[in-house]
């Protein structure tokens, strides 16, 4: 340990901090109170403390000196895409790496119950650990009688000049714009509670929240939604929100609907101290441990002064807006048709600038993804990306989570491919596309890996499946012709997208096993699944083909209803990276197609250049 | 109800015997001790009270005089298949039907839930009911303080001639023939049980018993195992089964072993009077409610004078044994390989007779069933059919259970299909195949749904996949080309089938939804599966097209291991019923890739005419 390094002085104050309030292991994860998919800075605790910077990690810190048998030290557990930079980042800091997944490596709630001495503390902000992984601890640990601190965020002290919580304006769908007004959003949910026999719903989860209100926000990065939480019974309904993001339409349309306006840092308390009548239903996946104990100190309160005969329980569920959300309605249905279109022009005239533009040897990924974030920024509607674009090249393309940095991307050359990965979030919806593009001289390998991903993405997008499928029953379609040659991506095939909203939501996604999702939820008409498969060759190449698939009903039989995609994006696969032998004529049908629609679809969008490019991309290919 | 009914008369002395015994609610279930696929004559009461001779159905009888809120009354549950039957069968008995599955019909334990007063008895034979639905019944009646009375069986003192229970020699596999012996597959599941944390394993399950122990039986109809019970701790190994079907050879095979062997009888009371000194382990869907009671009193004794520190406790848990079973070892699948060459032989010599036959329409299926049935038994080492043959023709081949039975199924005509779907169990293994051929002009549709099916066999027989995937994964390959003409068949794809044993077997099948095998249990080499898809269309016709595969290691790469098919069966699909339109490229590929198979595998096999019309079947098709 450096003396000198400031992140070893920064732990060694939190230690400070650890003594003064009787916690000997302390426990930062990398989550914000939502469990959002981005953290804001506010949230950076972790990287404050040990330097490591990247999207996934939890640091454990133990102070000596409460209990002779604890020594000062801390570790921080990362997965395979961040074990060098950690490592970098952390010089000097006096911080271990524990390397998630590697054999022999405890995991971190394994760690804790191995290494912690018996009757000590652990502590950690309730705040930012699930209700699944508080309760899991909790039961590690009882049986070493250690006790759980979980009130103070004891990086806080330390931290001085930690940025403000991210506070913008709210602003609000219009009835028309969400195809659904608040009034009758609530009511399906106030349904859904009778049923699972609960008075109240309790949430954290910004896009249910978000979805449920029509309100949108800018607190989480590429993420439209603001930092909130919700409350409804039967008859009331409270939100929770920093007072600076209320504007006074927001607020007119608030008192219009009988929503109550609490602060955003009174959610704890209130839920402490509200006077239950009834059961609380809640999904502990995404509510905090805080959130959790929250309510049961309330609940207690609540059960002593309550009549004789009302039952008052934690109805554990999964959350009920999820799948209500992740039907879109026939208004969303429509603007997400129109939206896609015009974003896959974007990525029409986008695919057409790379191929045309003399000067590609001069520019990097990073310029590459800057030049289809302007195209994408100048659509009418355009609010932000829905996620930091992909632009990679070469090795960096087999990296899933790559993106390019200003002085830490590659150059690109008029050789191998280019793979861009994006999105955008407009008034009409949400969107993500990946396409995989020559550069200039491809390999036989790269052609044959191109081809059979594309096999793979066109089956999904014709599957037609009965009534009660999920994505685990149709994953295999988009993997066989891959499997067929011995490649497999690590990842799942598919997830769903919201509107005007995260460009990950569930409860549905295409994945082939450890996943509820894909286990237990059908995929019926109106969901959004993306159609992603792809080829990562480490240190060598990357090719991912990513359409927008929305499903719809096909038709009824005497068998019973069948359904069947849609795409919703248009852009064509790459004739340059396309080699027909690898596709059987039912592929090659499909292909063609697809092709036919994207030029259907996207022609009349785009300049007359592009359009002749693009005719000339989607002309039918031959065996 | 007609008092001269014979039945009408067996249920009133039945309410008789509850009378005497307390018991206001009576109910007799379909299975015997073991839950068999088929149930012997012994077991037959529920037919023997209400007339009702289907192989689906629960008996509920109810019985006034004990308790004044209870009248007379008796009603039975059966599924669609059977309604019709069921009200010929039963007509004057004074029988009400429960079309299970009818909206608004209740099922058993809700109407037995809804419909018994509170503080009244339910009596039922414990070894009739599983320990799940027993569980179930004792939960769901609690709540109105019903009383369980399930020591006897009340039919057997007014079935005066009942027939005796079967009893039949029992003989032995070598331990050349299974591939291990007993030493070694005991091994194996004691280090299952001490994973479990048990002491000692029970089990009821037949064809777990007579694999684990290489026994094999003729007590329940095409499945060739012994009525038995196996009580196995980490020492001890006890047998139950009727002394008459123990020969010398089997009691010195047993005594060499240190098999303790008891009278089949005694094993509810063996258990009850045990002296246990740990945990037992069994399989819920197996084991009957009543070995459980006797289990639980059973360690209630033992628990007063056990010494401090023991846990005893029973274990659910999925039959070890099962998936020890379905991987069949080396030797087992070099036998199974050759016999099913040989099985396939006959069915091409029978396929070809049927081409060939000229008084076709002089035959009934019940002729074609039985000719298949002779030429199977020439087989040297044949045993018995692995089930009643099936030979169906046009709407009789809609019925997945159709069985013909003499004066009471169709003729032959040269029109339309023959469904013939049989299997033979063999001293080499159990085979279990369908083909359905023309036997004269078939309809455009018929062409059309029979060559969708094969492109479905075809696709799961050719599947190729990642280490891992389960039957979940896997099904829908056999169903796409189905799906996509709105057509379903209503069961799964693929069963698992024992070697030398059941034709049905799990864990693992292929199914998309709504089975626990399918969900849970991959698919590894060494398993086998049935590829069954087909048409089944109400009143017209029937499809089905059956191979038998086994897994095996297709190769390994950097992505990881995969696996694959290879058939086990080599019968040509039937030329006159495919047209080659509705198949690709790659299913047509198949196709001649699995006819030249077939030729070559079976050729030899066969007389020099049946050889000449197999190479003209298997001949190339194009497009």
């Amino acid at each position: 340990m450096n003396e000198e390094n400031i992140n070893a002085q920064r732990l060694a104050a939190l230690r400070t901090e650890m003594r003064k309030a009787g916690v000997d292991f302390y426990m930062i994860p990398t989550t914000d109170f939502h469990d959002s998919e981005y953290s804001a800075d506010y949230f950076k605790e972790r990287e404050f403390f040990c330097g490591f910077s990247g999207t996934n990690g939890t640091l454990v810190v133990s102070a000596a000196g409460r209990d002779g048998r604890v020594q000062d030290g801390a570790g921080l557990w990362t997965d395979g895409r961040y074990w060098i930079q950690a490592e970098g980042e952390m010089a000097g800091a006096g911080v271990a790496l524990f390397k998630m997944g590697e054999p022999g490596v405890p995991d971190v709630l394994s760690y804790l119950r191995d290494t912690m001495p018996e009757n000590t503390t652990l502590g950690f902000d309730g705040r930012c650990v699930s209700r699944q992984d508080g309760a899991k601890l909790e039961s590690m640990l009882a049986a070493k009688q250690i006790r759980l601190s979980t009130e103070k965020d004891l990086g806080n002290a330390v931290w001085k000049d930690r940025p403000p919580l991210p506070c913008h304006k709210i602003y609000l769908l219009t009835d028309r714009q969400a195809g659904a007004g608040f009034a009758e959003k609530i009511g399906e949910l106030r349904a859904k509670m009778q049923q699972a026999g609960a008075k109240y719903y309790v949430s954290s989860k910004l896009d249910d929240l978000m979805w449920l209100t029509n309100m949108r926000g800018d607190d989480v990065e590429c993420c439209p939604v603001a930092l909130s939480y919700g409350f409804f019974s039967d008859t009331e309904q409270h939100f929770f929100v920093q007072e600076a993001e209320l504007t006074a339409k927001v607020r007119s349309y608030c008192l219009k609907r009988g929503i109550a306006l609490h602060p955003y840092d009174g959610f704890l308390p209130f839920l402490a101290g509200y006077d239950y009548k009834g059961s609380v239903m809640y999904d502990p996946s995404s509510v905090s441990y805080g959130i959790c104990l929250a309510m049961q100190e309330g609940m207690k309160k609540a059960a002593g002064k309550a009549a004789d005969g009302i039952t008052m329980r934690l109805v554990e569920a999964d959350s009920p807006i999820e799948l209500m959300k992740a039907v879109k309605n026939p208004v969303e249905q429509k603007n997400i048709r129109e939206i896609y279109k015009e974003d896959s022009a974007v990525v029409c005239r986008f695919l057409y600038w790379i191929s045309q533009e003399a000067d590609i040897a001069e520019l990097t990924e990073l310029d590459a993804a800057k030049k289809i974030d302007a195209m994408r920024a100048e659509i009418s509607d355009f609010i932000e990306l829905s996620f930091p674009t992909i632009a990679a090249t070469g090795p960096n393309a087999a990296m899933m989570h790559y993106e390019p940095a200003e002085g830490a991307c590659a150059k690109l050359k008029r050789k191998g491919m280019l793979l861009v990965d994006s999105g955008g979030t407009y008034l009409r919806g949400t969107t993500d596309v990946t396409r995989t593009t020559a550069l200039g001289p491809v390999t036989a390998e790269m052609k044959k890996a191109y081809t059979l991903t594309a096999a793979g993405n066109l089956a999904l997008l014709n599957a037609v499946w009965m009534q009660g499928c999920t994505g685990r029953n149709l994953d295999i379609l988009a993997r066989e012709p891959l499997w067929n040659i011995g490649s497999d991506y690590k990842c799942g095939t598919g997830h769903g997208i919201g509107y005007v909203l995260n460009v990950h939501e569930g409860p549905q996604n295409i994945r082939w096993r450890n996943s509820k999702g894909a286990d237990e939820t059908a995929i019926v008409p109106g969901m959004i699944v993306s159609d992603e498969p792809g080829v990562y060759k480490d240190g060598r190449f990357g090719i991912r083909i990513e359409t927008i698939l929305m499903a719809r009903e096909k038709g009824r039989t005497s068998d019973g209803t069948f359904l069947c995609f849609d795409p919703l994006t248009f852009a064509p696969l790459d004739r340059d990276l396309l080699d027909p032998r690898y596709l059987n004529d039912t592929e090659l049908k499909w292909l063609n197609e697809y092709h036919r629609a994207v030029y259907e679809n996207v022609s009349a969008l785009v300049e007359p250049a592009v359009r002749k490019w693009l005719k000339a991309q989607c002309a039918p290919i031959h065996a």
